[in-house]
């Protein structure tokens, strides 16, 4: 069987889990399951593909149709792509959702609730963001637009990272995007 | 057997066959050979990933090293990927040559002597520099630096695009980088 691409799209908040279960994700695929796989996460893009734009809508907006490009080039050549990135505008990632295709697009919202990131705050961001000294940080000083049909909606709060890492495997094997045995319908 | 990815780079001056090879070169491997081809050309780029770039050798370095980026992120996903953009510095050249790996990179100079060009002219481009009504232009107000050792040598002004368009082709099959029967060893 031969594989065919998709994008699997998380967007959510700083500090939500969106790396964790990528991480995850990206082992199984790649290494389990000897998928060809791509993560694009927004450090690493804005390294590559980003250096200079800031955190402006607009240049948030460049940034992530950058992301979309480059996952529509590779899902359209039959490779997984991951982009992990707080994507936080609606508008854009239905942008990139029309230009990958509806059917390999396969949006992940990671959801936590902003008081519990600020309470937990791993990197002290929240804390900063919220005495102003990280200016327009998505959720404090910056929106968020949360989707409003995911296709699978993470609920890192109160789900453990292997309970969400099941969710994402299950819906991609319903919809025959990834098999048991590895290879793709 | 299945595909193995490597990337053709493409350089040399505005006007002198990239894009009239490139064209024919897609079409032999992805049409014809049912292989997966992917084309980044230099305008294509500027729009998707490097808008607000301009000309100057800072804005044409990281142009021409996200193009590179992309190509690195499909070759190691077994993808062909086509790259035509003037790219005149070497150093950056070489640079993508390191992150695409030297075995995967297949730089093919297409070489036409400046007076043919500037007598062909086909765009008008080079009389436009050439009154400074362009600035910058490659060639003309701004430097090109020729492929020391190019693993292909194009000279368009006296090969026919069929002649050129045979070279590369026999360069691939020459290396097993692509087979006869259109898979790649």
């Amino acid at each position: 069987m031969s594989q065919h691409g998709f994008t699997l799209w998380f967007t959510g908040l700083s500090g939500s889990g969106k790396s964790t279960l990528t991480d995850m994700l990206y082992a199984e695929l790649k290494e389990r399951r000897g998928l060809k796989v791509e993560r694009l996460d927004g450090d690493e893009v804005r390294k590559n593909l980003s250096k200079g734009l800031g955190f402006s809508k607009e240049d948030r907006d460049t940034n992530i149709r950058r992301i979309g490009y480059v996952c529509h080039l590779l899902t359209r050549n039959d490779v997984i792509a991951i982009a992990a990135a707080i994507s936080p505008y609606r508008a854009i990632r239905d942008e990139n959702r029309g230009l990958i295709g509806s059917d390999q697009f396969i949006e992940i919202y990671v959801e936590t609730p902003l008081e519990v990131l600020v309470q937990r705050d791993v990197k002290g961001l929240y804390a900063k963001a919220l005495r102003g000294e990280i200016k327009e940080f998505t959720g404090v000083s910056d929106p968020y637009e949360p989707p409003l049909a995911p296709e699978v909606h993470i609920r890192s709060d109160i789900e453990t990272p292997q309970q969400s890492f099941a969710k994402v495997i299950g819906y991609l094997e319903g919809r025959n995007l990834i098999s048991r045995d590895g290879a793709t319908g």
